[in-house]
């Protein structure tokens, strides 16, 4: 691989191709399995769509309850990419879950259970500032102190894009630790951010963010939207965000009452990158997959 | 219901059925699940032998991810006795979890990574008495703090026993919230306590206590031990300790490298308990099935 001299981060989007060894305008990848950690059946979903699907990245949920099953695999098979998703919700109705840190020194993001609360507006009306940066510092360093090597961090229903001081200290995280953190026009605008403010000179931009919505699976055209994806890369860097998961008694639980971004839906994600068709037209395509390591290298060795 | 005069929790196996208003001899029953809030698959099996099979309490591990479901199900439906599984160890491999208390308040309860020790030596090693009594303290407020109504305590792993000071904040916690603890002879041998010494005047004894043992499940006895638990009662107070669960994905992952009190073994108890022959037999039997809460009434209103 070429490596060209990297001069700081502003406009980093518009020469990684070349940074890492491609022409101009190549198809940059990377196939994003979130929620790794959420559940039993997350984590094997995740595990086999890196083995034998095309997923080549993916972040864990480090406060959930099956996050130390996914840490003690990431440690024994560096091979494979994965970053911190930092969490700072729970959209679950009946499996709750909530920070690494003790409640008594984040407060204010737990509701009156002790949990996350379920929407970003909740958490936005509640959460202190200081209590946001300790509790997503604290979820990194709980990565390090059960002996990771993430190459990224992300946020968990971009929940750090709630609020442009949230987005500041995600920004910030990203600068103290080494690690790219994932900035996406299109996300920010989701939640309600204004990218023309908040993008800082450091950020590397996706250029496009694929993931499925609500009204695909509705329409049942989910499964038809994935296995068209790839014709719908631009030049640049592209993001396919997937939750990979087992359609199982567990995750129907989970899910419960929310079919949106649910069990059915999940098993939908793994079954379409896992699939031959999917991996023979990767095969035959013009993209070049990436991984966040790749960036990380780029941006800080 | 005839009501004697209670004077004193001495002797109170003794007298329990005349208190109840049976005769001196009669066999009473408690036919309990243990560990609700482990899992989904727990949970769902525990609620379905409460209200389709012969299971008339249950205990639930609060401190563990799914314990927020099964307490919505307590609070709804206080029909059903209920207790809670005091938890000081986490005996899996790959699913693991911890204190209700910040991690920083009880350190000697938690091994490196932050979670209980898996087994009750280890936790005997590190534990200081003092944590071990905040936390088991914690427990029980925390069951207070989502609006529950427990009638009894019971200890999950028999880890209360582990030690003889253990097992006198076991006792005075149940003083001190009046709720009856499950004190039983066979269980202290179990796990290395002499009963001699260390059961109070106040303790009421379970004269005999019913469970599976690894043996029956190696050599495939399992079910014929409960199709003939019945026949096993004495009179006084019996209880039948199961662990009902579905034999899912989520119940396998958790048990893993464990079919002691495994994935497949919890099924077993499922539809021992659940069965048409059980149903028959019970009601064909001589045997008074009671629960915690009349035992509470008894010893505390």
């Amino acid at each position: 691989m070429k490596r060209l001299k990297f001069i700081g981060h502003h406009k980093l989007d518009m020469k990684l191709a070349e940074l890492l060894g491609y022409k101009e305008h190549t198809k940059l990848l990377i196939i994003h399995a979130d929620d790794a950690g959420l559940s039993h059946s997350e984590n094997m979903a995740t595990i086999e769509s890196l083995k034998h699907g095309v997923v080549n990245s993916y972040s864990i949920m480090i406060n959930c309850p099956w996050s130390f099953e996914i840490c003690q695999f990431a440690k024994q098979n560096p091979q494979f990419d994965y970053g911190i998703h930092l969490t700072l919700t729970c959209e679950w109705e009946t499996y709750k879950f909530g920070s690494v840190l003790p409640s008594n020194q984040v407060p204010s993001l737990l509701d009156q259970n002790g949990f996350f609360y379920m929407r970003r507006e909740q958490l936005v009306s509640n959460a202190t500032l200081e209590d946001v940066e300790k509790e997503l510092d604290a979820q990194i360093q709980r990565a390090f102190q059960l002996g990771l090597n993430p190459s990224h961090i992300d946020s968990h229903m971009y929940s750090v894009g709630s609020c442009p001081e949230f987005f500041k200290i995600y920004q910030d995280l990203g600068t103290k630790y080494q690690l790219p953190i994932m900035v996406s026009e299109q996300l920010m605008e989701m939640v309600g951010l204004n990218p023309k403010y908040y993008i800082k000179t450091g950020d590397l931009l996706i250029k496009k963010v694929h993931y499925g919505i609500f009204d695909y699976f509705k329409s049942q055209s989910l499964r038809e939207y994935y296995s068209k994806v790839f014709e719908d890369l631009v030049s640049g860097l592209n993001l396919i965000l997937i939750h990979p998961a087992y359609d199982t008694f567990e995750m129907k639980g989970i899910t419960i009452n929310h079919p949106n971004f649910g069990s059915e839906w999940r098993q939908i994600d793994f079954d379409s990158f896992t699939s031959d068709s999917c991996k023979e037209q990767l095969k035959k395509s013009d993209i070049e997959l990436i991984t966040w390591r790749d960036i990380r290298n780029v941006m800080y060795n």
